[in-house]
């Protein structure tokens, strides 16, 4: 919120802002758009350049990271690798409060959840996909085009020995299978105390200016030893000019770029408001049972950052769609399509009216809402313990079947995945399993009303607290051992099964299949038809040379090191050291660590701290490299401004900007207030 | 929820359907159309009907209620006297919970909050507003129209030694002058448990079928002996029969059909999201607090039930407002007035283009929004503690100026009500009030940022949770005499007073007046100004044969009982004590009280419980009698259904039922569960 207003630095911006080169645009690997950027940015941008950035970038299972050294060490943000350190935590110990640095190797703990990805390969099968689904109605064609696609993987998988998954782009316009190296075995090496790598925590998370200091160090292991991996990038601790060339290469997870109004008024009117109005009231419970002592304090911490993270995007997702201007926007250009497509009579033929399609469908949607949300889609079910309960009945079930038939969740290729998942030595806190299934209970009550088949099969004699208390009091399933068991028997052992949580999953997974049926034919059938034939009128009236929505598949774009204009006062591109000791009040979240306190004189108060740049990225992004043409890093990827919330639906060059730890701080605190000698020899390597 | 399908009911609902006459309109005692309503319902009243009703209607601070004997007993909904059986209890006993019945008149416990209003005067004054207002400019008119509204009242209660409130119909385009009788001691007779006045609680709550014995009863005193009203109404224990025309009295609190398209998507935008995210993170805090013991849950429950109406009540006017065939009627209706307006050349000269002009307002109001809302407004400081201290504050300083220059809620006529609240001894709880200040300052820095300057001012060094501790536990504000001795010493002792909960009230009060200087200037009076050229174009075009926009003030309207359709299926008007028992889960808030289940075997089982009928009524109506023809009580309202929620925007015909209390089973509770035997007498007389 703090701006510069000194005149120089207005002149600055001026000079800056003429010079700048943004361009929207999340950019496929196979799609990037070499010559526009290079003639934008003076740069040489080359295959090998971007094969180079490839092959060093990571993939974990929620962000982005980059392999930093020869020896698999990989840079991701503090808020990447929050869960891992929450799962290494107790009630007496918080290694997200406090961090965490490996003394040695052989200190460095593995994060049982995580996984480090690869792309090395990518495979366009659209038109395997059209052959499979050609002729068929709508609902057959959904379930012959996600049985191919899970063929296609298992053979990929088997000749190629990586890690194979579709990839659906253009919402169905194009289909890939993109092959990844896979690493299961990831340990912790650093992460700073959360006070300094979230300074300012939710009050200025999607601000900017921001001193963050929001780093983690991982290291990738293959056979018990440090990976090598294809390639490694360079960070460049003297860090980007203001108005220099950056791009970010990294896996934006979900854009909405290009739904149709009808979509974009549902989210408006129904998902976005419900989702507010549920995690707004976990929220307050979180809060309030964090109140009580620190020990709860230190288990909720990382699951409320989440939830924080999770509410500020989608209310300003909200305030987005709440301009008429957008919707405006939306309404001209898919006229625009309408017409091109009016105009042409065999793409009118072919497209059809997806428009309206799409709105039968969104009401097919309306129609099941509530039960669909609540009962399938887990909203009901809240917990690490029921969801481990959920996962073990309908994995054991879908396990029976072949391949092809299953739920896409439980594929063979997925299955390691899930085993892992289920196997994870993670701590489970029954008072915040209590807390939460005792409260999606009570929703679910509340939403379905208590005459739901489903709701008075569970609660004619109980109340959501004194059921979810029964559960987990009851469940053995907080072992790792005990759920690997019943895994492992299968089907036969989750039915001889009278653990309560498993019980309760049973007793209502007929319910939930029933209603996934449902949404399956009646909503998700009908739209991927529509957004297929959208799709391919878009193709036949813009070309190709648009670039597809967000997947969590890997992307690149280019920008340059910006500020912008806020309120007709410009936003300076880098803060500094100085002034996140001037902003500290002693108490969280605007606390600066003791360990920077001690050493606070020896600390060079002109550190450059964090940058902002004018990239287009997005949740997902979080941990990605910002490189210059050099292909050095020179920034860490952690956030946007609070204008980039907006991205989910349209690029707002003016002001949409993306936020990164500046190197320089990096170095500053690894050798000054952490004494990282051996992790910094390794990055000067 | 649950619904009756048999083949004879549907058979006679067609009937019931085609013998109904509802008709919308919440119509004021100066305006009811008499000829209309006994044309549509075959009854024949009268002024005389209509006086003696209206001298039978008691207005509570929050709710309706009716004199029901000739010795001041009052009746209204339990919900209606919630506060004050929260204001008689402990952290160890709950009247909310436990119910009460006064065993003899020295028993009746005095609700030191309360009043009972009964309306006795109506006054138009739209010309003399008018004339003061002329020809000044929109923020001069604005304090001028205030100030002489302040000016009528004071000289109107000089003559007539009664309350005189003036009222604002039609958004400005009548203004009229209230006068009533008010009794300010009025003490509790009877209540039952919440388990039963609630049953269903907050998930049935706005649902029909219903079984809720939500009834209260309250007496009023004058001169310490029971009042002697000038007129009552008895109670038919018999009830409506299905079709039968009834009558609503009552204050409905506040409805928006009049409003501009504009204003209707600041509502849908902003005023109830925002609100809703506020409200259902404070409900998650609440029901976590009330989760850790019996003590925590008595002294929340009352608050928490408030809460979650409120709650409900914005989300379904957050869903009308997201029907876009809401929109576009509304839109429908102002393109009509405009261009009703447009073919007069008089009047498009003095109508002026108002609908622009509220944008403009609307805009100014968006700029100032979340400072307004958090500072002045109150979203920022929370509890009760921090409210007195405000009122201290600002009502001192406003005390000292003349009547006519002060804030409207501290005018002469005002003063007793600020006076009864400051001294009334109600239950302060130290750590609700830790909760909910912590709450509020947390959220102020959250919307308005850290750097904002009345945020640096409190939370600089102070966490808002550690902020909140220490003014709770270093006031003295919970005493409510030391509030009456800073009341009755003034702005001087206010201003020597180093109570920290004075001292922070002290500390923002000038940017908080600022800030309501911005809004009276540029949101309030710009506003007025369109709505009154807006109501008198209307008037123009369609005549004065509508009624106004609710505003709390004395309202009758009529219709038949009646149930509806939802969804192909009829809903029948009544429902029987059987059911009640049938649905019981045994837990909250499905639990029957002990005192109904020892008595189960003596109780009717096919006594009638609740009934629904087509009155147009919304919140502020609760307490109100259902009233035949004859003048009776045929009933006690308490709800409407899920539909009646849209009723803030416009009237559904088809949907929108009122719900009430049958009489016959308050009699069957009376007599057979509590023995009430005096009140039975009393009410029998």
């Amino acid at each position: 919120m703090n701006r510069f207003t000194s005149a120089a630095i207005a002149a600055l911006m001026v000079c800056l802002c003429s010079a700048s080169h943004a361009d929207e645009g999340m950019w496929t690997f196979h799609g990037f758009p070499f010559a526009k950027a290079n003639a934008a940015l003076k740069t040489s941008l080359d295959q090998a350049w971007l094969d180079r950035v490839r092959s060093a970038t990571v993939r974990l299972s929620n962000c982005t990271a980059t392999f930093v050294s020869a020896e698999g060490l990989i840079l991701t943000n503090h808020h990447c690798i929050e869960a891992c350190l929450a799962e290494q935590s107790s009630k007496e110990k918080s290694f997200v409060e406090d961090g965490f640095l490996a003394t040695s190797r052989e200190a460095e703990k593995k994060c049982q959840t995580q996984v480090a990805d690869v792309l090395v390969g990518m495979e366009e099968i659209t038109a395997k996909i059209s052959a499979a689904t050609a002729g068929k109605d709508e609902a057959a064609a959904n379930e012959v085009r996600k049985s191919t696609l899970t063929q296609l993987e298992g053979e990929c998988e088997a000749q190629t020995k990586q890690k194979c998954q579709s990839v659906t782009l253009y919402e169905g316009g194009q289909y890939w299978l993109y092959k990844y190296k896979r690493y299961t075995d990831v340990r912790l090496v650093f992460a700073p105390e959360a006070s300094i790598s979230a300074f300012g925590g939710d009050p200025d998370n999607f601000q900017f200016p921001r001193w963050c200091l929001d780093m983690g160090l991982l290291r990738a292991y293959e056979d018990g030893k440090p990976a090598v991996p294809a390639n490694f990038l360079k960070i460049n601790f003297a860090g980007p000019a203001a108005g220099e060339a950056v791009f970010v290469s990294g896996h934006p997870g979900a854009t909405d770029r290009g739904l149709t109004l009808a979509q974009l008024k549902q989210q408006r009117n129904i998902d976005l408001p419900q989702w507010l109005l549920r995690y707004s009231e976990i929220r307050g419970r979180f809060i309030q049972f964090a109140s009580v002592s620190p020990q709860n304090e230190r288990i909720t911490a990382d699951q409320l950052n989440g939830l924080e993270n999770g509410i500020k995007v989608r209310r300003k997702m909200l305030d987005a769609l709440h301009e008429d201007s957008l919707l405006a926007r939306k309404a001209a250009e898919q006229a625009a399509l309408e017409k091109n497509v009016a105009k042409n009579a065999a793409l009118k033929k072919s497209t059809g009216n997806p428009w309206h399609d799409i709105e039968v469908a969104l009401a097919a949607e309306r129609a099941i809402f509530q039960p669909y949300t609540y009962i399938e889609n887990g909203a009901g079910f809240q917990g690490r313990l029921v969801n481990y309960a959920r996962a073990l009945v309908r994995g054991t079930a879908e396990r029976d079947k072949p391949n092809g038939q299953r739920f896409r969740e439980f594929t063979d290729s997925a299955l390691p995945r899930v085993q892992q998942n289920l196997g994870a030595s993670v701590p489970v806190y029954p008072e915040l399993e209590e807390l939460r299934l005792g409260n999606s209970l009570e929703r679910m009550r509340e939403w379905l009303g208590p005459d739901h088949p489903v709701v008075r099969k569970l609660l004619s004699k109980e109340s959501p607290a004194a059921l979810a208390k029964r559960l987990v009091t009851g469940t053995k399933l907080a072992d790792p051992a005990v759920r690997l068991e019943l895994w492992k028997g299968g089907s036969a052992a989750v039915a001889a099964s009278n653990d309560p949580m498993i019980v309760l999953a049973r007793s209502i997974d007929g319910d939930a299949r029933a209603l996934r049926k449902t949404f399956e034919d009646s909503v998700e059938a009908p739209l991927r038809s529509a957004t297929e034939r959208l799709a391919r009128a878009r193709f036949a009236t813009l070309g190709t040379s648009v670039y597809p929505d967000a997947t969590f598949t890997l992307r690149l774009n280019y920008g340059t090191v910006q500020g912008w204009n806020e309120n007709g006062k410009p936003v300076e591109p880098f803060t500094r050291l100085s002034r996140a000791f001037e902003r500290a009040t002693g108490s969280d979240p605007f606390r600066i660590p003791e360990s920077w306190e001690r050493v606070k004189g020896k600390l060079a108060m002109n550190t450059p701290f964090n940058l902002s740049t004018n990239n287009d990225i997005v949740g997902g992004n979080s941990g990605s490299p910002l490189i210059n043409a050099k292909g050095e890093i020179v920034g860490l990827l952690f956030d946007g401004n609070i204008h980039s919330i907006s991205g989910a639906y349209w690029f707002d060059t003016e002001k949409n900007r993306a936020i990164a730890v500046h190197p320089a701080i990096m170095r500053e605190a690894l050798s000054k207030v952490y004494s990282a000698d051996a992790v910094l020899a390794e990055l000067a390597k």
